[in-house]
């Protein structure tokens, strides 16, 4: 296919091009996945998630810059690829992306896609793992996947990241104890960003503390606390820059961790178990509803609508006729 | 089972451990879900969600209380199943319910449930799932399933209820407009709780914007406007209670109108519908696997990992040996 050459050579047009097919799961969509796959691996994939309101979009705009220029001097190919799942209105992705091509529209080895939601989740999850191997087989050394909230999505990012940064900010609620533990859970480094305002350091220590909470809990179900990365917690403005250069100095040094302890190895058979499962469980299901009698399954249906039977057993009925 | 037998008589005991089994997705649960599924159907579930820090707790406990007894006077038995995805820790969890029993603990008529993650968010939401299914066959009228924040497991929730509130609070971020835009597309009742504070208003005010725009969106979009449900937005204090009777009118009043517009029947379709999906998925995938050659998945594994060969093309292999 011409266009997998061009996006491979690192070609935008065509980038951006295969990345819609991949977005719509389009057939040729589905080739140029298969085709890029053997190309990526490569990459660094960072996942930036944070709550609204936490100065995230222009942390990613900032950092995007710095790691563009590696410290040898040569360029590195930076893509970022925002994802709202909150946004169905994609108003927000859309305000961020003002910002962001304000920012960072002429950089040359910059490349930004921005994807709001369209109906499920999954398929925007998927999409942004699609969009993600796309830049991967084209050469770009490092891809950062933002996305907003502390849901689903952000745990399937994080699976996908090799670098999670959870980002967050003083002033966003006053009980966010209960409320960022999970998040936390998922966090390589943290950055405290607005780190002018005031609460900012109060921010950063009850997160502290609830990272050394977790630190021993883990401690206590069995971890070996040595082995284990403690994530780094750094404070930032994205505005004026302050501590930017120190959260990517956080995330490198996660990365050689992440080399230097099997880490990638291990996230990349977790990926490819995922991939695997997840393409079989699509396949077999489909498969079977279309060898499957339409009558059968639509009087199935209203059994389990009306109550007559449950749905696994109306499954089971299916399965054996 | 004498146990189901137990619990759909309304035994509080039995209930308690037959939603144990459900959770843990016992031979024994699966059996019970079948049995209750034809008792169930009749009870209107309602989901509350909303951010950490909305005060949604309290809200909850306040509305379990006024919902128990009907305008009738006849005693209502209400269900709270409270969620939290975003707690691995679960002491999130654990601090709303020393709120909860302080409140609800002696209500003869309320009984309540929370859940922790336990590791899959999926797993949560079958989990949820399955104890309102033991609630609605063991006599409960009503069902609340609560849960924070704004992600994929509230988006099941939404699909698992009749009615879903979601509750704002002022001073939660100062740019909510992006992140709430999601949200409230699945909301049917808007409550904007600690109306005492300063900015409610204010927070009232752009929440009825962001509704009023999604109406609009929806009848550009070619949704009849007047067959559509116009979600109200009622302010609350759930600390004194003000507010907590409108909130359960319009709760009311979304029911009456579910009932009126064919839509408990629309939802009942979906949900049997999606009930059906779910488990031949499960089914057919773990099927596949324990018919498959472990040394074949396991080669293909190894193939996608040192990307050889993308997923979809190993799954094709392992389909045509």
């Amino acid at each position: 296919m011409v266009l997998i050459e061009k996006a491979a050579a690192g070609d935008i047009l065509s980038i951006s091009r295969l990345m819609s097919e991949v977005e719509n799961d389009t057939p040729q969509g589905q080739r140029a996945l298969d085709e890029l796959y053997p190309r990526g691996g490569r990459a660094a994939i960072i996942g930036i998630t944070g709550p609204s309101g936490s100065g995230k979009s222009t942390l990613v705009n900032r950092l995007a810059l710095t790691l563009s220029s590696s410290p040898e001097g040569e360029a590195v190919k930076v893509g970022v690829i925002a994802v709202d799942p909150s946004s169905p209105f994609s108003g927000g992705a859309l305000l961020g992306d003002r910002v962001r091509m304000r920012d960072l529209g002429t950089m040359p080895n910059i490349f930004i896609r921005s994807m709001a939601t369209r109906g499920a989740l999954g398929g925007l999850a998927r999409a942004a793992e699609g969009a993600a191997q796309v830049l991967d087989a084209a050469g770009f050394g490092i891809i950062i996947v933002e996305t907003v909230g502390a849901g689903q999505a952000e745990v399937d990012i994080a699976r996908l990241a090799h670098t999670t940064v959870v980002v967050e900010a003083p002033g966003l609620g006053d009980d966010i104890q209960a409320a960022k533990a999970g998040i936390l859970e998922i966090a390589d480094v943290l950055a405290v960003n607005k780190a002018d305002k005031p609460g900012a350091n109060a921010t950063a220590r009850s997160l502290q503390v609830m990272l050394e909470i977790g630190a021993e809990m883990a401690g206590e179900a069995g971890a070996d606390i040595d082995a284990r990365w403690h994530a780094p917690l750094v404070m930032t403005c994205a505005l004026d820059g302050a501590g930017v250069d120190e959260l990517k100095t956080a995330i490198l040094a996660h990365q050689d961790w992440l080399r230097t302890h099997g880490g990638l190895e291990a996230r990349n058979q977790t990926r490819a178990s995922d991939a695997l499962e997840k393409a079989a469980r699509e396949r077999l299901f489909r498969d079977w509803r279309r060898e499957l009698d339409e009558d059968a399954y639509r009087a199935a249906l209203e059994d389990v609508a009306a109550r007559r039977v449950s749905p696994r057993m109306a499954l089971e009925r299916l399965l054996k006729p």
